[in-house]
């Protein structure tokens, strides 16, 4: 037994049995234990963003930690933007970079690089392991901490020798991962005295707070109080739809949020951030509540928080015959008419099945999905965490790895679909259950708003050069065939339904170009 | 004037007049500053990698920086692989990164990250800009780090307020760059004594030693003393075809590399390194001389090659009436019959128009070309410099905007290709003159040799999964049209040659899917 096969025995002995992958030459002996061990689903990306972005999608939904495989210091560079996002997302993710030989990094051969430094801005915990034999301890280790509350990026760094050495056969267990932290008595305390004051009080949630039972919890709260709830802007997931509690999020504009939040006096944050800009602007603020609001951090992410809200509506005397307030099921009618971003909304909230997983990379298209689909059939919901683009198309890889008995629906900006598009030949290669739905304005259209709102006026000629993508214009049926997946252009609301109709019938990919 | 201005100007004045961009909300300033500028040429690349990739080509060529502008620490990681290449190539290159405004930082919105710590493994410089008022000394000063010899990499981090704050209107001019470093006469004269020694001596050469005059002084020594030449295994930029000094290099694989060395007593480098194995294997050894073997290192990357080329010679005596051994033009039938990596090496032989630039990431399909292509019309040839896949299509559009009246080539293997295809997009934007083919062999067949020399024997399920690209087959064409560049595909060396005769007698891009 060398190195790689003590480590793929330690990730399988720790329930990690799938791996996104992007080998090389010096992961070759990884490959070949990952050969010997059917037991380890093995995924390639044909780029590491989609790599790690599976993982990212593949862990929200499993709850537990896929591996990933990356080649070096320039392998796992292109893979950060989504181990950002799943930081973000608080995911749990075991990076496995491979690098030269421990002996061979003096020479500085062409492909050296300082991979540790690379990978600590994204990670939770970094370690090279230099030796065989500490192998399987160090997967352990790395295992365990992926696995912390509430997710964490652990990045292994596997020289070729390590791999290549003898080890012994003794395989470590991963510890398995400790209960969520239950919140202070005290923060409780604070909170129901927050809540009782009378003063106008917001609930924040994120995290497993978004989950259907802790949401039910809080709507119980937020009946017998008084109290409001909203969720952070962006949310690794959220269960939501018919028989689910209804809850807006903080707007991204950042008039919109000061607007949603001007009447604020108290803010609850219950595994959330309390609400800044995304970016900041001239002459505007970075923090989304008003001045005086009083905040409480009522639980971190890593806390237990439905144990919180729970423990909250028992000292609130929540009763418990009180119902939480669900949404009912509500059939739109199908849109007719031009396409635009409302008729897609429509169109899927009316052909959805039920339990899809909506990965939602639309940007700017898609900020109208939530009010069309309160009533649609329950479904989860997974957002762009970290604003790094390029995540969509891989979390939908990963979301139907984790859940294959279920529909995916991935709402994908056209540009930001374009930073890995690689993840649509994964989609066919796995003949995942994906309906991909390209939002396609031929522009960076957030960008078009943004640079209205610096003052710049109307974009000329080097500005429109960076923003429009229109020329020329992206053929994305032609680039998903190019991949080997099916796909349809439509360019009125008649034929994206027929479209989509279609795509929800049957299994496998298949991509929708929605001309805009 | 705000600082984004001041940005700008500062380049202009510093001859630093392409923008190689994939901006964000926090450039948009900066976008502005360049949209009042059209001395500024702006080139959008719809992924990071496009950005650093088409700087590295365009350094390369025109021997002077690109600007890069990137969004935040996503933005840049998404283009360290490629300014890892250029760090190989030591190509200067000037990475402008957007971050949020200073004030921001402390409220760690969802896009914030450790840009500086992500920037420097890949960068020699890193500077953050903190005030609008030091935007043109710290732009002037990374301008002077980008083109310190020998080529440098120098990236700047501008906070969204430091554009947007008011800026003194006053330009700083950033100092010129400081010529080569002349080479000690001690190093001179140990060389002369090295190959007056009647050692065998091999003269190892890089960088701009690869250059067509100090190539020829080169062959000139060589004829007069007896030395031999070579090249180092990857290179920027080397001067070839036919009136050229032919030029081979240290090969890839271990065992050919130790078998072309094994006879060298003393290496005398020239702006090289000596040579090592690209990757580690278990029993190899890392160093390709033998041992024993004696090392000089004549000249460093930054030192004036060609001097220390001509002063060698003068020292040697060598007369100045012998002239340098230069290929005779070569007229090579056309290929017929199946098409292989030879076939497609002669018809590029026989068909490359003069001053031809080709940019090779053929990976292991390429490795023949040069034998075939010494008596070729003459041409530039730029190479994958840092191992990390997925230089080749933007080296490709850098390399075209810094020569537009020349001919690409760019030879693409199809696994590394998937890395960047968005560069195909850009070709078409900017009608860029570049026949890409295509060398679809379905696989990363490098992993194969590489699996096989591990010892792992055939690859089983999960092996294959993750070497073969083959299901499904990869489309170029269809890929390529999407992205609105004309496409053929080619079976027989009979299609192929047809269709490289079509894209030679044109311009604007044009792909060749070769299947192999």
């Amino acid at each position: 037994m060398n190195g790689a096969d003590a480590l793929v025995d330690t990730l399988l002995a720790g329930g990690v049995d799938v791996c996104f992958a992007n080998p090389g030459t010096s992961e070759m002996h990884f490959v070949a234990a990952l050969d010997k061990r059917p037991a380890m689903r093995c995924v390639l990306g044909l780029f590491e963003g989609v790599v790690t972005g599976a993982a990212d999608g593949y862990a929200r939904m499993a709850d537990k930690p896929a591996a990933t495989l990356m080649h070096l210091g320039p392998g796992l560079a292109n893979g950060l933007a989504n181990v950002h996002n799943a930081r973000r997302a608080n995911s749990p993710m075991l990076n496995i970079v491979g690098d030269h030989a421990t002996y061979h990094l003096a020479h500085d051969a062409p492909l050296t690089s300082d991979i540790e430094t690379l990978a600590r801005p994204m990670s939770h915990w970094v370690r090279t392991t230099k030796r065989a034999e500490d192998v399987s301890a160090d997967a352990a280790a790395a295992i365990a901490e992926a696995r912390r509350a509430p997710g964490r990026i652990a990045t292994l760094i596997l020289p070729a020798d390590a791999a290549w050495n003898e080890a012994p056969s003794r395989i470590a267990t991963p510890a398995p991962p400790a209960p969520r932290r239950k919140v202070d008595a005290a923060h409780i305390k604070a909170a129901v005295a927050a809540i009782r004051s009378g003063k106008r009080t917001t609930l924040m949630l994120s995290n497993v707070a978004l989950r259907a039972d802790a949401l039910e919890t809080a709507s119980r709260i937020a009946q017998a109080t008084g109290v409001r709830l909203i969720a952070q802007q962006s949310n690794a997931r959220t269960e939501r739809g018919a028989g689910r509690v209804a809850i807006e999020r903080v707007p991204y504009p950042v008039h919109q949020a000061l607007d949603a939040l001007k009447d604020v006096e108290q803010l609850i944050a219950i595994g959330a951030k309390p609400p800044v800009a995304f970016f900041a602007y001239p002459g505007k603020p970075s923090v989304m509540t008003p001045p005086g609001c009083h905040i409480q951090q009522l639980a971190e992410p890593d806390d237990d928080l439905g144990h919180a809200l729970a423990w909250l509506a028992d000292e609130l005397g929540v009763a418990k015959s009180l119902k939480p307030e669900l949404n009912p099921r509500k059939n739109l009618p199908l849109p007719t008419g031009p396409l635009n971003q409302d008729a897609i909304s429509r169109a899927v909230a009316a052909l959805m099945p039920e339990h899809a997983i909506v990965c939602d990379e639309s940007v700017s298209s898609g900020r109208n999905f939530f009010s069309y689909t309160h009533g649609a059939a329950p479904h989860d919901y997974l957002q762009l965490t970290g604003g790094a683009i390029g995540l969509g198309l891989p979390l939908a890889v990963g979301a139907a790895i984790a859940c294959p008995d279920r529909k995916i629906i991935s709402l994908q900006a056209d540009g930001s679909g374009m930073y890995t598009n690689q993840a649509l030949w994964t989609e066919a290669r796995e003949t995942l259950d994906i309906v991909t739905i390209i939002f396609s304005n031929r522009a960076y259209a957030i960008l078009r708003h943004e640079f209205a709102s610096v003052g710049a006026g109307r974009p000329g000629h080097n500005a429109s050069r960076m923003l429009d993508i229109d020329e020329p214009a992206l053929d994305w049926v032609k680039i998903a065939a190019g991949m080997g997946v099916e796909a349809v252009r439509a360019t009125t609301a008649e034929e994206f339904t027929k479209a989509l109709q279609g795509a929800a019938g049957r299994r496998g990919p298949f991509l929708i170009e929605a001309v805009l």
